[in-house]
C-alpha cells in the first residue's frame, strides 16, 4: 500500500489526542459545555493566546467558518475572500447558511494572498454603488492559505489596518493555523490578536484530532450571543467534554506545534525532492504542509498507477504538464515521501530516455 | 457524590462504542465518508431496517432535525409538532435555521402524542386560508416523546395515513427511539417505515455514543441531494469513519437495545419506587427512560440538598406540588435509584411528621 | 351588487391619494427614493410623529413587518406575538423570511391584547432553558387588533416598560394605526414612541392606498443599515416617488384620519345594528373597523345567497351560532351597512317564526 | 434643465399605463390577484407568449428575479450567471435572500453573453469537486444584458442545450426584455420558451410602468407553489388589480414594444452621434437602449457642469478616457439626444484645439 498525499484529513486520530478522549470518558459529567475540561480549555487557550479569549469548540471547520462569519456579517453584507478560499470553493455553500445569505465577494491573487489594494478598490467600488451593493463587512483570509502559502505578520497587518479604517472584521480561516505558526516562527497572539485578526477558525482535525475546531473571539464582546449560534447550528454536542478533551490536548505540552512541524518538514522535504527531478515545476512557495507541482502526464499517471494517492489540481495554465497537489500530515513518513520522489524520477527518467 | 438524573447525555461513552472508535483509528482512511466503516454501517443499517435506506451520520440531534426537516418541507412551509417538541422548544431555532424558515407548527395534546382528529383539523384552516397560511409539509413525532411516552404502532399509523391523504411526510425525532423500541417490543421496521414513517433520526447519543446520530430515510429517492445539504450544514466530518463507527458498534450485537433496556428498566424502577411514596404522583405513564413526578416542594428541595442531579420542570398544574423529571441511562445503576428513592422517601416522612 | 365586507382592501384608492400618483408623474424623477416627493415625506411624518424619525415607504405590510423584525430579532431570538396575529397566521411564513429564520412565540389572550405578565412568565421561561431556548428580543403588538380592538395607551405602556427591563423592541404592526389612532383620540407620537413603541408598520393601504406602506423607527439608530434590507426584499422601488405620493397625500391635510373615522363609524353602525337583533351576538369590542358576530347559520347563509361579501370566521366556542367577520372600510356606504342589517333582521325574523 | 440619461427608470409613467391604474379605480374588487383584470392579464400573456403560461404579477425586479431564481435553484445549488449580472452586482443580496442562500457563480466575458463552453467547464470542475461544490442549478441569463447588447436566439438556444444536458434550468432576467425583443425582431415564444428559457422575469417599470413586473413560468408545472413564494415575500399585493391594470396596458396593442422601439431608436441616435465624434470609443455594441462610451475626461466634466445626467463607469481598461453610461427611455426625445451630442462635440473640439 502506498502513502495517502490526498489529504490531511485522511490521517487517524494522534496518539495523545486519543488517550484524552479516553480519560474524559470516566463518569458522568455536566452536558452541553458546562463540563470541568471544557472550562479548563478555555484558561488554556487564554493563556497561550495572552489575552481572555471567548472559545467555542465545534465539530468540522466548515462549521466554525460559517459561524464566525455570521458574527461578523450581517445578512444583507458581504465578505471579502479569495476567490480559491475555502468557503467559496469547497464548502457548498454553509457561509451562506450560517450567515443567512451574506455574499462572498471573491477577489484574485496568485499565490492565495489578499493585497490591500485590491480590498480598497472593491470596498470603493461597493461604497459608489451604495443600496445596490451588499455593504462590506468583512476580511476573510486562510492562514495558511489554499496554495500552501502563508502570509507573514505585515501583510495580516496591512490588511488589518484597512479593515478597520472601513469599520470591517478579519476573519482568519486556521484551518491549518498550526502549520502557519510553525513557518512564522511567532506566537499565537502575534499571528491573531496582535496582527489585527478578530476570529480565528482554530483548526485541529487536519493536524491530528479526530474532529475538534474551535472558534476563538479575541475580543469576548464580538462573542455575544454566539452561543446561540452555536446551540442553533448544532454545533453544540450535549456531550462536548470529549471535543474540548481533543482541542485541550492538542493545545497542550506544544502538541499542536510538533505535529505541524513534522508535518511542514515533510512537505519540505517533498517539495525539494520534486525540484530535483528534470521537468518538474513547483507551482507555490512550500511554507506549510502542501506541495502544488506540475509534472509530465505520464509521471502523474505513473504515480497514480503506482498506488499513491493525491489530487490532479485544476491549473490550466501549466498546460502541457498536469498539476498535482500532495499533502503531508502529522503522520507522514520520511519512507512515504523518499518512495513518492522515487517513483516520480524514475517516471520522469523512463519518459525523458 | 449522588447520581445525576438531569439527563441521558451526562453520561459517558459505552464501552463498546469506545473500543470501536479505538479499533478505526488504525491508519489512513478516505475521509468525508467514502471509508469503509461508513459503507459497511450502509448494509448493516438496510439489514437492520429490512430495507435499503440511505443513512446519514451526523453528530448532533439538533441538525439531524433540522436537516431530516429540510428535505421535506420547503422553507414556505409548515411542520406539525407537539407544542413542547425538543425542535419547538430546545434547538433554539435549528429547525429554521436548516429549513431557510419553515414554521412549526405547534399542537397540544397532554401525553405528548399528537392524534390525526387535531392534525386534520389544522390541515383543514391551513387550506381554508389559502395563499395567507404557509401549506403544511410534514408532521413531526418524538419517539419516545418529550414527556416519555410511546407512541403505538397503531397511533404512528394513522397519523401517517392522514399524512399520506394531505400529501404530508412524517418525520420521527427518534433521539430516544431505541428506548421506545425496547418498550414497543417490534422491529425497527415496523415501528418505523412499515408504520408509515418517512425519515427517522436516530440518537445514539444519548444512548451509549460519543457524539453520533444518523438521518435515515426509507426511501432512497426521498435522500436526493441530501448530502449536499449535510456537507452544507458542517455535519459531513472529514474523519466520518469516527462518527460511523460509534453507529455501527451501536447498531451491532444489538447493543443499542440491551443500553435502552436497561435504562428503560431503571426508570420503571424508579417509577415504582415513587408511586409507593404518599403524595407523589406520577404525572406521565413510564415507557421509555423518563420520569416525571409531582412532590411536596420541601422533599423536591431536599433531594437537592442531598446531591441529586435533576431539574425542576414547569408544570404549573401540579401546585402546591413541585414537578421534576428524572432522567436514567444506560450507566444508571439500581443503588443509584435506590438512594434517591430513599432519600424521598425519609424527606416525605419528616414532612408528614 | 351587494357590498362587500371581506375586507378593507377591497376597497379602491382614495381619490386624493390617486391623484397624488396623478400629479406626481409630470417628469422625469431621481429613483431608488432620492426624489423630492419621498424627501418631503421624510419631513412630514417626522412633524406629524413630533420627532426625527426615519421612515422607509414599501408596497406590502407583509414585507414591512417583516422587514421591521428583521431590524430588532437576530435570526436566533424569539418574538413573542399574539398567537393569532397576522404575522403569525397570515403573512405564509414572511417574518421567518425576512429575519432569517427567527421564531415567533405566540401567546394567548381573549380579546386579541397582549398582557404583561404573559409576557413576564415567557422570559422568565426562556431565561430557564437557556441556550436551549431563542433569546426573546422583541414583542409584536397588532393596533388595532386582528379581533378589531384597540390597545389602550396604558396597555402599550405597560408592555413597553417591561420590554425594556428585558432588553426587547416593541414592534407595533399598524396595518390599521390610522383605525386604532381615530379611536384612541390621540396624537400620533403619544400612540408609539412616547408609549414605547420602537417601530411602527404604517398601514395605508387598507385605509385607501394603492400599495403604500412605512416603516417608522422612532429612533434613527435604530434604523441602521435598513435601507439595505429594504433593497434586498426587493422593496426599494425605483420609481419610489409613486409610492412616496400615496404615502404623503394620506399622511396630510389629516386625511388618514378622516378615512378611518369614517370606517370606523361604519363598523360601529353595524355593531349597534346587530346587537339589536335577537339572537345575534357580538364578539368583541368594536374599536376599530371590524365586526366579529355569532349568528343562527340560516341567518349567515341568506346573507350570503343575497350576495353580501364577509368571512365565516373559525371560532368554534360560539356553536351552535356560526361566527362572520365583518370589516367596513373608508369607502362603505351608511346605505350598505342598512340594507346589510335589514338582510340580517329579516333572516332572523323568518328563522325565529 | 438637462436631459436625464442615468437610468431609464428615471423616467414616468407612460400615459397608456397611468390610464389603465385610474380606469381599474371603479369599484371594490376582490384582493390579492383573485380580481378579473389579473384573470384577463393571464390570458393575454398566454396568447402573447402562444403558450398557456404561469404569470405572477411582482412589484420590484430584484424581488421578481430573486423569486424566479428559488423556484428553480434549492438552497444549496448554485447558479451561473455574469459576473456584471444585475443580480450580482445591483440587487444587494436578494438572490441570496430569497433562494435562501444559493450561491451565484459569477462567469466572465467583455460583452455580458455567456458562453457554451464556460458554463460546460465550470459543471465539469463542480461534478469533480462532488459533494464540497454546491451543485448546479440553473444559467442566468440578462436579456438585454447590463451592457446592452442582446443574446442572438442561437446564443440562448446553446445554453439552453447545455443546461438540458446537465438538467440545470434557464431563467431570463428581461428587465428590458421589449427591448432585446424589438432588437431581435422575432416573436416573444421565440425569445423565450422557444429557445429554451424557463422562467422569464419580465421587466415593464423600466419600459413605462410605474411599478409592475412579473415571473413568467412556461411549464405551469415549474411554478407549483409558487404562489405561496411570492405571498411570503410580500410581493403579493393586497389590490393587486392595479399591478396587473399596469401589465395589461403594457401587454395590450403593442405598446411594449412601441416603447421600447423608440427607446432603442434613441440610444442608436445617441451612439451613432458618438461614433462621429473624434476621440470617442463605443464600448459595446448598441442593441437596447443603453451606450457605454469612453470619452476624454474634461469632456465628460464638460458634460456633467452643463447639467447631463449620467454615470461614470468603472471601466479601467479605456484610461486614460473615461467611460460613461448613457441610458434612453421611452419619453426619451431625439431633441434631448441632439443636445447631448451637441455639448460633447463641443467639448471635445475645445479640447482639441
Amino acid at each position: 500500500l502506498k502513502a495517502n498525499f490526498c489529504s490531511d484529513n485522511v490521517a487517524p486520530i494522534a496518539a495523545e489526542i486519543l488517550s484524552a478522549i479516553v480519560e474524559a470518558n470516566a463518569d458522568d459529567a455536566v452536558s452541553y459545555g458546562e463540563d470541568a475540561i471544557t472550562l479548563r480549555l478555555r484558561n488554556v487557550a487564554s493563556e497561550i493566546f495572552e489575552k481572555e479569549v471567548a472559545i467555542f469548540p465545534v465539530v468540522s471547520g466548515t462549521a466554525a467558518n460559517g459561524l464566525a462569519l455570521s458574527q461578523i456579517a450581517a445578512p444583507f453584507s458581504g465578505i471579502y475572500c479569495h476567490e480559491f478560499a475555502h468557503i467559496v470553493t469547497d464548502e457548498c455553500g454553509a457561509p451562506e447558511l450560517f450567515t443567512a445569505g451574506a455574499k462572498l465577494l471573491p477577489l484574485r491573487s496568485p499565490d492565495g494572498i489578499l493585497k490591500p489594494s485590491q480590498v480598497s478598490d472593491a470596498v470603493a467600488l461597493a461604497q459608489d454603488m451604495g443600496v445596490h451593493h451588499v455593504p462590506p463587512a468583512a476580511i476573510s483570509i486562510t492562514q495558511a492559505t489554499e496554495w500552501g502559502t502563508v502570509y507573514s505578520l505585515d501583510q495580516v497587518n496591512d490588511l488589518a489596518e484597512l479593515a478597520r479604517r472601513h469599520g470591517l472584521r478579519i476573519h482568519m480561516d486556521g484551518a491549518r493555523f498550526a502549520n502557519a505558526l510553525v513557518h512564522l516562527g511567532c506566537t499565537p497572539a502575534q499571528a491573531t490578536w496582535k496582527s489585527g485578526v478578530d476570529v480565528l477558525c482554530l483548526g485541529a482535525t487536519k493536524n491530528g484530532a479526530m474532529g475538534a475546531e474551535a472558534v476563538v473571539f479575541f475580543d469576548p464582546v464580538l462573542a455575544r450571543d454566539f452561543e446561540f449560534r452555536r446551540k442553533r447550528a448544532g454545533q453544540l454536542l450535549s456531550k462536548m467534554r470529549f471535543v474540548s478533551a481533543q482541542l485541550l490536548a492538542y493545545l497542550t505540552h506544544d502538541l499542536w506545534l510538533s505535529l505541524a512541524t513534522h508535518s511542514n518538514a515533510m512537505a519540505t522535504l517533498m517539495a525539494e525532492g520534486l525540484a530535483a527531478i528534470a521537468g518538474a515545476r513547483l507551482l507555490h512557495k512550500v511554507q506549510a504542509n502542501e506541495v502544488f507541482v506540475a509534472l509530465p502526464d505520464s509521471t502523474v499517471a505513473h504515480l497514480q498507477t503506482q498506488g499513491f494517492g493525491f489530487y490532479r489540481w485544476p491549473v490550466s495554465a501549466v498546460a502541457p504538464l498536469t498539476a498535482i497537489r500532495l499533502m503531508t500530515s502529522f503522520d507522514t513518513t520520511v519512507q512515504e515521501v523518499r518512495d513518492f520522489l522515487q517513483s516520480a524520477g524514475e517516471a520522469n527518467h523512463v519518459q525523458r530516455v
